[in-house]
């Protein structure tokens, strides 16, 4: 069987195209369609992935037709060229490029200036004009080749370098002349010929199969493969080899190299952006030795720059350069980040790909793009990375400010703030009222420090991670937040904060950065989000195409008032336990946990019930029209137990116990696994009294808010960890025993839905015996994530980096649904449950309700909404319709 | 449509039958069936349970054509004893008897007597010649039918009873005469008419539909209803309604009653067994008013009683019911429990049912049973309850002994024992090497304690249930165990027991029975348990009925001796951390645990290795010949940590670290769910050396074996808690390194096999996966029960009961298997795992694995062995022989 091996392209037309980018790696596509749309690409040729694949599976050796199949394209080159491969006169080079279906920069070999020897040396200078060019030329070639293909140690070159420097007493390279080049060139085969013992090769075409394999051998190199794991790329895709004619940049005055992207990258102007330098290298322009230049007068006159622009010096091939931007946007539909030379005034392409941009710049381009016409609405909502509002709805630091940053905890939350270091909630509470910033810091946070945190600017923690309550917390509140920056050591007694050396005092001033996970010494400045009109644009689209509602995890009114301003569609899981926090309930709440008769226990309750009904009066008034869920009292019961003497006393006080007695109760409560304790609705089994108080609470909050403003509310009583639908059976029995009494009291008939938390891998098994009772399901995937791969999200922090070290974990299963596992059982509940209850309701309000690919596999499964953090409702109504598109997109090529 | 809704029985012949139980009743079959055999019952008719069905279904009503059918049969049954219903010569009488499928002794109603009226009493008395029974027998009917059927309540009829005896100065109901008892019946009717307004009622038909419906009526009474619920009996099952002629064993001297056992119910011996009254009714010989005499001579003797046998006193009846009994068995085969009536000297058969006996009997009856040919050996297999082994397999308490009992447990675990009160595990090795027997008394075990276990007869704790570290522990080592006796409060620091006043001193005698969960004080003697060779030869039919294996659960040599002698067939769980606890390693184990580098680590496990070696030599040489499944390190580290500050130094000591370090690492390592935290093969993927160790130890045991034995032994190697392949990857790859190091420098090949316990809920689901790495599966359901329903056993004590008290389990998921959840998990990981690797090896050795249930369950889904502890072995063995005759059975009856 013979097989086409190698593509070529160049001079208007190319045997490739950007859709096959499997067969020709990234790089090779797009030079195949830069060909074809006729722009200036220097022509040359692909040699394919499946080449790289049959030299592995092979023993690193070519398939039999392979090498005529190379001769005859560099044929093709010379003929569009006019020059030799070898030719001692009017040498061709070329460049020999590695390129893989993803973009793995820096990760593979690159040889430029291939086919040049002692003999073609001399027609480069000849033909350019300049011998010092050749032969600067010729030296790098020896070095990158000697290096990349022959596997000579860099220093060897270094070396031979320095010593003609130094016997001729130059400083830099710069100073040195041909003659000198051609005395460094010497020494340069020396080496080679000393560490190798044979000749540097002279042979051209035995140049370009060396380096052929050096790219295929590339592929399987340590840093490749390390990349590849990292990044989730398969070994098995392969690299291609791009031989492409060389062009120079540098061979003079009428010669220049340049990056540009389409549009600003920054703020998605629709402006030309770039910079160039005249008679220079491509790696010139990145490793900043010399000052590039803007492309545009606009772009100079912006940056206060002296230095003439592109459009300036070079008007022609500006002009040329600018069509080409034209013509790639208009058929890429995207921004575009390209590379170009310009040789003795000839504009050449020499790459394009799509642009990397910073959040705000995707929102505008993408929605000026749908103005243009270039692309359709949907496709618009599809260019935005949901994670990336993130950067559109917190603080961020000015980028041009100076920063002492003096720890750092993982990267990737949101937001960044100033303030006051406190170390406790308290003192952060007290300060705030005065007015001030504070951040408060502690080694973690639990959730009786809640007041604190929303009394704070930011939150800093020493221990913990991305899913630690620090963390979530913080990020349900749009707070700051550097979750386990573990080299600070908080010492609360004396009231500061050690690292390295520096001390940071209670009152110092701190800057936080979530995205960064930096923590800075004094105030750096952040610049405040502003939401464009793009933004709202762009989100109503997306709720267009969206099919899942978004709700939001909410439970103080200011929490759902945000959530509300960002679009929440109602709230999926109100937690009446974070209720129970507040300084002047946590009192009763204790005196309720440590009751040890069910008439301790009414007696607590009697005193918690009016606060708890005003919460739901609050909430419902906020959310009118909209869907309100609420789960009943959930945590392991140690969460309220008091922890210090003090605490215990004012509990032994307020109930009229005595101390020994708390204490006594307090051990006795005491779990070796709270998770999987005393806890959810094992509580209402134990204690119908707590349920039946937090049902008459909801009820009657529903009568006050129809009284007070006519309007209906539908609660959805949600009762957490079931496990047989025996419990729910008996719960909702209490549950509508108590909405009976309130109805007939009140004179109202009350509309509500009682449904469960599938939290537990029993539940997702029995989920169509359980939805005989329940009227919808909540996916509790944080602790459905937890019993499935039997660990504790609190202790995980110990063995996590192992795991994901190990690639065990590629993602951590708390932040991104495993849907492997985990989602197997969320699927089986939904068709058990929709098998017994059609049209039952299901959403998902665990942690995964605001995580994108999350959100993408809640769609598949069809649920009916999600529900996520409030600060995440904009990034789950994103990722929802993002969701819905692909989805239609699916179904419609299926 | 026309139903038969009544089936005649009597006078040798009946229209049902013994397998017509779900229609007529168990009594009502059996009535039946012995009709049909020819033997004397007296004659009647069954209203089938479809009535009952109809009565609930119609609004308490009957079928239109129910009348005509009764009527029929009754005067079928008139015309079988030649009396008429509510003739005043020669009246018949009836009784009224509910029975349903399933017994349900005393929750519903029974009339007696029905038929007597005013008119009908003076015919009784005229055929008896008795007219003191007469009218005693017209008060008793009046006295249960009016509080039966017409609710009255009994205290109204006490008093007038006590009124009539308080006039005439009796002190006991025998010194009343015929006027008396009319006196009493005069003022019986009296408060059925104030009571009810209406005259008791004196029409024989009207007294029979009264009794019937209030027969079914009962059916829905509060006791019934909580009955079915306790022993799981379905509403809809229904009751039927028994009416036969009544036969009086009080008529005379020449009558008599009695209850008897085809065999001896506590022995198994095949000798007549029963007791029987003269002139005398039903609830007389049970209520033990009178002392009952016995059937037999050889029975009287074996009693030395001095009151006359039946087969002295009542020859002729004796050789009647003797050939009944004969029948009774031949037919049945199977021991009958009868109940029989003789009416002036005229035996009449009312009842029969298969006998209940102990264990040691049930095991005789099916041996001789089967070596008479009354039944094969599978049936024979099948007769004997598996749990009740337990009985044969420890000591138990002499029944005759006196007891003084002081606290109770939950009842359930085996064994008893006496001993010496200890509160510490070194105390209890202590005294047992100085020859003492020992009582380790303990609040609640930890591993740390086992030693100690080891070394007592009995264990007691004050905390935890059937299925805490104690009870599991002293079931696997075949001790005496009470395991949560709440009430005991034990004070360490002054080495006393409280309760209720009573002091138990270390040093005091204590008395434990595992049985019935009783601690008594003092030495109560106890029985051991002598294995006859019925045992060891219904055991052998059973191995040659069952299909799986039965492995043992052991680390220890003596455990593993004492499975192998009760037919352990390997060892299927070999937990090497319980091999870390001995005294002389544990150090060196907290060394290894707290150690913060892997040189600290591994110079830890340089002193541990030997030791772990030669405890596996040994393991390998008792266990020659069968496959030993060694679990690598599983438990949570918090289990190993130092928790007095003694012990931390003396790790510091032994490590030559300082003390803060080792507080501090502890404190570092502590666990909010150490259940679900950095455990199992976690451990393995952080800290490979420890896994490394394990596997060197277990493959040179495997080579010194074989040196010294020249057997060769097949370790399979078992990696805990996986939940990814990946873990089982990276896992599995280190020890087939230490294979391959051991084996060349011994110079021995190696066979092994390596596999992985599932026991997380994502391990079940991603079993296909899974299975292409490891060679076995072993379910470890204590595990999985935990995740799957997200329970901690430690942790369950405190709402068990409620969830037991309010049905929602209806067993305790730790004991037997929950097959609707974690059972579908097993299932889905057997039919993943074996389509992956068809022919996988898959066990089981959670606790359920010695579970009789949850064995039929692992028949089902087709696993190839259960491991269980040692003494529940034999348990096992006969559980999975039941499973695999059920089994055959169901198939060819598919």
């Amino acid at each position: 069987m013979s097989s086409k091996w190698v593509y070529s392209f160049g001079e208007g037309r190319a045997e490739g195209r950007a859709e096959m980018k499997n067969l020709l790696g990234g790089k090779g596509a797009n030079l195949a369609e830069m060909s074809n749309l006729g722009l200036p690409v220097p022509p040359g040729f692909t040699i394919t992935t499946e080449v790289c694949t049959w030299f592995y599976a092979n023993g690193r050796s070519y398939p039999a037709d392979l090498r005529a199949q190379v001769d005859a394209a560099l044929a093709a080159v010379e003929a569009v060229v006019g020059m030799r491969f070898g030719d001692a006169r009017n040498p061709l080079l070329v460049s020999v490029r590695s390129g893989a279906r993803a973009s793995m920069p820096g990760m593979m070999d690159t040889v430029l200036n291939l086919g040049l020897t002692d003999a073609t040396v001399q027609g480069l200078a000849d033909r350019s004009g300049d011998a010092r060019f050749a032969y600067d030329s010729y030296r790098r070639f020896i070095q990158m080749y000697g290096n990349v293909v022959l596997g000579v140690e860099h220093h060897h070159f270094e070396e031979v370098l320095e010593e003609v420097k130094r016997e001729r007493d130059y400083t830099f390279d710069t100073e040195l002349k041909a003659e000198d080049w051609q005395a460094v060139i010497a020494g340069y085969k020396a080496v080679v010929d000393r560490t190798l013992g044979r000749p540097f090769p002279q042979d051209p075409v035995e140049q370009l199969w060396g380096a052929i394999g050096a790219v295929f051998g590339s592929w399987m190199n340590q840093r490749a493969i390390t990349y590849r794991k990292l990044h989730d790329i398969p070994a098995d895709w392969g690299t291609a080899v791009n031989v492409q004619a060389m062009v120079f940049g540098n061979m003079g005055d009428d010669c220049a190299t340049g990056v540009a992207f389409t549009r600003n990258p920054s703020t998605g102007e629709n402006r030309f952006y770039g910079e160039y330098l005249i008679n220079a290298q491509g790696e010139d322009v990145v490793a900043g030795i010399r000052t590039p230049q803007h492309l545009t007068i606009a772009g100079k006159e912006a940056n206060g720059s002296t230095l003439p622009s592109m459009e300036e010096s070079m008007p022609e091939v500006f002009r040329q350069l600018d069509a080409v931007r034209l013509k790639l946007e208009r058929h890429y539909r995207d921004m575009q980040d390209i590379e170009f030379t310009v040789q003795q005034s000839k504009l050449y392409m020499l790459q394009t790909r799509t642009g990397k941009r910073t959040a705000a710049a995707a929102l505008k381009i993408a929605v000026d793009m749908a103005r243009e016409g270039l692309i359709d609405e949907r496709t618009a909502v599809l260019r935005i990375e949901p994670k990336s509002l993130d950067q559109l709805l917190h603080p961020t630091l000015d980028p041009k400010a100076k920063k002492q940053i003096i720890a750092k905890g993982p990267a990737g939350l949101a937001g960044a703030a100033s303030g006051k270091v406190v170390f406790t909630a308290e003192e952060a509470e007290r300060l705030s009222e005065l007015g001030e910033s504070v951040i408060l810091c502690r080694v973690e946070t639990s959730p009786e420090d809640i007041h604190g945190m929303h009394a704070a600017r930011g939150i800093l923690t020493t221990r913990g991670g991305m899913t630690s309550h620090a963390a979530v917390v913080a990020r349900g509140m749009g707070r700051a937040c550097v979750a386990g920056a573990g080299e600070l050591r908080i010492d609360y007694k004396r009231g500061t904060m050690l690292v390295r050396g520096v001390e940071v005092k209670a009152g110092d001033i701190l800057t936080i950065d979530g995205s960064t996970g930096e923590v800075m010494l004094g105030e750096v400045p952040t610049i405040q989000p502003e939401l464009s009109g793009d933004f709202a644009l762009l989100m109503g689209w997306a709720d267009r195409f969206r099919r899942m509602k978004v709700r939001t995890n909410a439970e103080t009114p200011l929490d759902a008032r945000t959530a509300r301003k960002f679009g929440a569609e109602g709230i999926g899981l109100s937690r009446t336990e974070h209720m129970f926090f507040d300084a002047d309930r946590i009192v009763a709440v204790r005196g309720m946990i440590l009751a040890d008769t069910e008439a301790g226990r009414r007696a607590a309750l009697a005193r918690i019930e009016p606060m708890q009904r005003q919460d739901f009066v609050e909430l419902f008034k906020i959310m009118t029209g909209l869907p309100v869920t609420i789960r009943l009292l959930d945590p392991p019961l140690h969460e309220f137990l008091p922890a210090s003497e003090a605490e215990m006393e004012e509990v032994a006080a307020s109930t009229g116990t005595d101390l020994q007695k708390v204490q006594q109760r307090a051990h006795q409560l005491h779990e070796a696994n709270p998770m999987l304790g005393h806890r959810g609705c094992r509580l209402g089994i134990s204690y119908p009294e707590i349920y039946e108080m937090q049902a008459r609470a909801i009820f009657e909050a529903a009568v006050v808010v129809f009284q007070e403003t006519g309007e209906t509310v539908t609660p959805e009583i949600m009762i957490p960890l079931v496990g047989t639908r025996k419990e729910l059976d008996i719960l909702k029995a209490v549950i509508d025993r108590v909405a009976t009494e309130v109805s007939q009291r009140s004179n109202r008939p009350l509309d509500y839905l009682v449904g469960t938390m599938i939290e537990l891998p029993r539940a997702a098994l029995r989920a169509a015996e359980i939805a005989r009772t329940a009227e919808f399901f909540s996916f509790g995937t944080n602790d459905l994530t937890q019993t499935t791969f039997g660990i504790s999200r609190d202790d995980a922090a110990s063995f996590l980096p192992d795991y994901q070290r190990t690639g065990i974990f590629e993602q951590d299963p708390f932040v991104t649904l495993d849907t492997d596992g985990v989602g197997e059982l969320v699927q089986i509940a939904a068709e058990r449950g929709r098998g017994a209850r059609p049209g039952i309701k299901l959403g998902i309000c665990g942690e995964h309700g605001g995580d994108p690919s999350s959100i993408y596999f809640c769609e598949k499964v069809g649920l009916d909404y999600v529900s996520c953090s409030p600060y995440r409702v904009p990034i789950a109504r994103l990722a929802a319709a993002q969701a819905a598109i692909l989805g239609e997109k699916a179904a419609s090529e299926a």
